[in-house]
Order: structure tokens, then sequence, then C-alpha cells
């Protein structure tokens, strides 16, 4: 179990929901545009915002941000100590700093104590594209070198009392990104920030990240997460709860199990899981929960009444009927035409 | 290691190449639409294809299908050993069996004799949806009585004398599929064919699956995949392409490190990350090799030359410009628009 930080109102760690992250792509400096952005990520359900802040210009902009960002706004530091200082003063709830981009120690102690003055999040971003020179000298570009720069950095922050402190060690091999988290998850109890940078385009990208994340994921490693896309921000977000779905840990979410289609299925059954699963993506975003735990789709007599029955709520299709099972009982037979509106009916049912 | 075993003309286990595999949705009966639909997955990659045989009365087109396939063809059965013995006779390379939904033992034995006799395969097809009634009362619905219905009915197939066997232990849970695999290999060293059941629809399902086979491809379990995917099975062979790229285990195919977007990218990134993953698919479609490991799409300064000059061909983007790296080293700068011109051709040149 991680230690609990605070990162503006977002609970992270110790046991907290995965917090989903994304960055915006806008210019930090257009605060309208940011705003705009930041609010579309919010309703798409991202609950934590970094932006890039390249230069010193760009800083009233971000007081702007943070003052009106429905999300906790992060600042992405590299090269400059003064931009951490000053994202620090204009009101950023985390900066998010690089070792290998800000080798220069003695700053980032004023860095940390500015940051432990304030109480705010500071997240130690490791990359493999940009080792500290020591780190990659001593050990290489290796998993090991990416958890002695965080190790290196974090100690920093803990002389100067951080309290709300996180790490990311992210390399676009994923191997290496998993060997790093298992490494750090058992050296320290920060929270982690999982991601697979550079993972790429949308589908491939998204593909990469769900191995990199479900693998660390499915060991309890993890508190907060990005998946990052050569692709708008927006569909990070989507894909984030994808990976999130596919793993059972989106609550209030059920798990849609449907069939393949093979030479024995007797009913059209692409378009009945297709409008199940937007269904489900329609209620979510409306904040609703569904309370049910598995919904089946199922097309033929092989598998279908045996995940139908271990279902909360199913169909198995036969030659143009079905059978509604709820709860593992089948509750009656009906024809094809009639069984996606059952489904959706008892699905609407089932969301408060 | 497991045993190396073949499938018709296909080596699978033992060291082999993994092999990528689908199920036909046409009918078997009709041994035209099958073959179309086999030779279209061929194209794409798929290389062992398996079919339904619901009934006798496909056997006659199962026997077209077998003689005229370019993929080694598996029959699908359940529910009557005599479709198992038709199959074998009508020249199924291999059939693939369920231990619950083929329950009479005797019968069993009738069935291995006949693949012993005629060197086929046979996959012990183990699914949590339909799991013998005896494993299910035992053990309930877990990975432990996937793994007990498995190595029971392999005995029968063994004592046959039967040389080419691989497994499948499907479940559409995550984690008991993971679990059920783990516990499988460690207790046998029969070939195993992965892949997560009734995974759902393309992008969740593909996201499912990539993170269930991740999990055991990244620890050497697995030695054919299918991604099962409500949808056409030519969107199952494009995803089992993805999920091993995403792992780096398509020989000949370099991996795509492209960067998320951020308010710092000075150049149009996203449409030259999607052109090079688009050039590289359409050199590996046509057959081709290419010789460079990683290929890198950076927008900015901060990773940019970083993963660049760890690729073997990768552009870092400046304003309006940028920087492209051969083996670790920057060649030449040049504007934005030259960039991506410039890539597609040292791609070009390094495909045999």
């Amino acid at each position: 179990m991680t230690r609990q930080i605070h990162l503006g109102s977002v609970q992270i760690g110790g046991g907290a929901p995965l917090v989903i992250q994304s960055m915006c792509n806008t210019k930090t400096s257009d605060a309208e545009a940011t705003l705009a952005q930041i609010r579309r990520l919010a309703d798409l359900g991202c609950q934590v915002i970094r932006v890039a802040l390249p230069s010193l210009s760009a800083v009233p902009g971000l007081a702007r941000i943070c003052a009106e960002s429905p999300l906790p706004v992060v600042a992405d530091i590299h090269f400059d100590a003064r931009l951490a200082l000053e994202a620090l003063s204009a009101g950023a709830h985390g900066i998010r700093v690089n070792p290998g981009n800000l080798p220069d120690l003695a700053r980032v102690r004023e860095v940390a104590e500015a940051a432990a003055r304030l109480d705010r999040c500071v997240r130690v971003g490791v990359n493999m594209g940009s080792l500290s020179p020591s780190a990659r000298e001593k050990y290489g570009l290796t998993a090991e070198a990416m958890v002695a720069s965080a190790l290196e950095y974090l100690r920093i922050f803990e002389d100067a009392t951080c309290r709300n402190l996180k790490v990311s060690l992210k390399s676009s091999d994923l191997r290496i990104s998993i060997e790093a988290a298992r490494r750090f998850h058992s050296e320290s109890d920060w929270p982690l920030h999982l991601g697979i940078t550079e993972a790429g385009t949308p589908m491939a990208g998204t593909i990469k990240s769900a191995i990199g994340l479900g693998v660390l994921l499915l060991e309890g490693i993890g508190d907060t997460i990005r998946v990052s896309l050569t692709a708008p921000p927006e569909a990070e977000i989507t894909a984030a709860h994808r990976i999130l779905d596919a793993l059972g840990l989106r609550p209030g979410r059920p798990q849609l199990v449907s069939c393949p289609t093979c030479g024995r299925t007797r009913i059209d059954l692409i378009p009945i899981a297709e409008a199940v699963e937007t269904e489900i993506d329609r209620l979510m975003s409306a904040g609703k929960s569904i309370v049910l735990r598995k919904i089946a789709v199922m097309g033929c007599e092989v598998n279908g009444p045996g995940e139908a029955s271990d279902a909360d709520l199913g169909i198995a299709g036969g030659n143009g009927t079905g059978v509604i099972f709820k709860f593992g009982k089948p509750v009656r037979r009906c024809p094809e035409a009639e069984l996606l509106p059952a489904l959706l009916e008892e699905i609407r049912a089932a969301a408060k």
C-alpha cells in the first residue's frame, strides 16, 4: 500500500481509486484555449491535467488556468528551476520535474522548499529519453538508472519535508517500464504515476499502454495513470477508460462479454453487442452507476447458456430467437428483434 | 520450453514463432464463401483457420475446404463425437474438442485413436462457459477447474499416443485466464493456444486481449494466439498483429515511438506518425522485413534528442524544422515539409 497524497482536491495512492490524467496540447499562454480543453477533458472523465510551462512568458496564462480550471493543474517543468518556482507562485496544484532536465541540485532544493511551504504536489518524472547524465553513465539505459534517478531526487524533496510526492518511470520500452515500476514499488511507498511514454498512434499506443499498465495494475502497482498517445488528449481519456474497463477497475461499470461470430452464430450479434456497449458508455458518461456485474451477449448454444447464466443479465441467441437470462435464470424466450430493446431496458433499469 | 507439434505444415511450440489464428464466420456448408474468407485472412497474415462443424450435413463442405485451403484447417467440434471422426476423415488438419461439450470419454477415446492414426492435431479447448459438469462441481468456476478438465482429457489423447496436442484455457475473466495458463504451463509442456474468450467489441475486446495475452507472452507463456472479437474475423488478425507489435514480437517490424502532442510541440506530429505507421504496415503486408529496430517521431527538445538518438532512425522536431537522426547521430536539419518524405525514403531503403 502506497502513502496517500493530495494534488489539489484529488487524493492519490493509499487505496484511493485510480486517478486518470492527461496533458493539454494547447499553448499555456493561451489560457482561453487551454481552459476550454481542460473543461472538455473533465467532461470526459479526466481528473488531473498537466500543462507545459516552456518559458516565463507563459506564467500569466498558467496563473489564470490554475484559478479557473475545474481540475487540479500540474505544470510540466524542464531546463529552468525558475519556471518551477514561478509555477508554484502562480498557483499550480502540482509541478512535474524531470531529474535529467533539471540537474542543478541546489536549485532543486529551493524548489523543494517552496513546494513544502505551499503544500503542493511534486511529481518526480523520470523518462528514459532524458535520464540524468550521471545515472545514464552509471547504469546505462536501464530500469535501474530510472529508479536510481528517482530515489536520488526524491531524497531532496523528502529532506525539505514535502509530503505530496509521486513518481513516474517512463520508457517507450514496455519491459523496461514494467521492470522499473516493480523495482521502485518494492523500494518505496510513494505513489506511482504509470504510463508508457511515446506509445504511438491511437490504436498501437492504446494497445502498448494496455499491456504495460495492465501488467502492473493486475499486480496492484499504480495509483494514477496517463495513456500517452500521438493524438489529441481527448483520445487519451477514452483509452484510459477502456483499459480500466478491461481490468474491471471502473466502479459502476459492468463487464460486457460478447461472442466472436462464427459459423454457428444464428443471430446478428455484432450490432447488438455494439448497441449495448454504446448504452453502457452513455449511462457512464451521464454519471450513472450500473448495478450489474456482467452482461453477456452470446450467439449460440456452445458457450451461450454457460456465460449467460453466469452473468447478471444476458442473452443466448438461437435461430432467429433468443433467451434472456437474469441473475443466472432464463426468464423468457423472444424473437430476435425484441432482444436488444429488452436488454437496453434492463440496463437502464439497473442504472442509478 | 514447450514441445513442438505440427498442425498441417505449421509448427507450433518448442521455440517456433508465435502462430496467429482466427475462425471463419461463414457457414462451413458454403465452401465457396468459407474459402474466400480463408484466402482474405491468409493475405492479412492469419496462419491457422478454424471452422465450425455444427452438423454432419456440413462435412462435404469441410472436405472441400480442407482440400483447397491455403491454411491448415481446424474443425470446431461440440456435442457429437461423430463430427470429430467425420472431420478427420474429411481431411481436417486439426480438430478442437471441448471437454464440457463431449463428456462421453469412451467416444473421446475413439476420436483420440483416429487422430493418432492419422497424425492430426487436437486442441483440447477448455472454456469456462462450457466446463464439464464434474469439474464445475468439484472446483467451481475457477482456473483449477479449467486446468483439471484439460489434464483429464489430455490423458486420453496421450494414452492413444497422439503427438500433436495443444491446449486452450479460455475465460472471459482476464485474471482467471491468466491464472489458468500459468498453472497449466507449470504442470505440462504441451503448447498453449492463448485467447481471452468473448472479449467483446473491436476496441474493448482488443484491449482486454492485449492485457491478457500480453501478461502471458511477456512471461514466455503461449505458442499460438487468437484474439476473439465480436467483429468480422479479419479484424482479429489486425488486432493480433498490433498486440505482437506492441510486444516487439513481430520479426522484421521496427518499434514506432512517437510523442504525445503537448503545448511544447512545434511541428504537426500526428500526420507524420500516422504516415510512418501506414508505410510500415504497407511494407509488412508486402512481405518485407524492415532492418530497423526502432523509429522515433519526436516533437520537441524534452525527450526528442534522447529518444531519437537511441533509435535507428528518428526525427526530433523544432520550430518548423527538425533534425534527422540515423543510428544515434544527427545527420541533417531540414524544414518541416521535408521530414516525412525523408523518413519514408529511409524506411523504404531499409525494407528487404
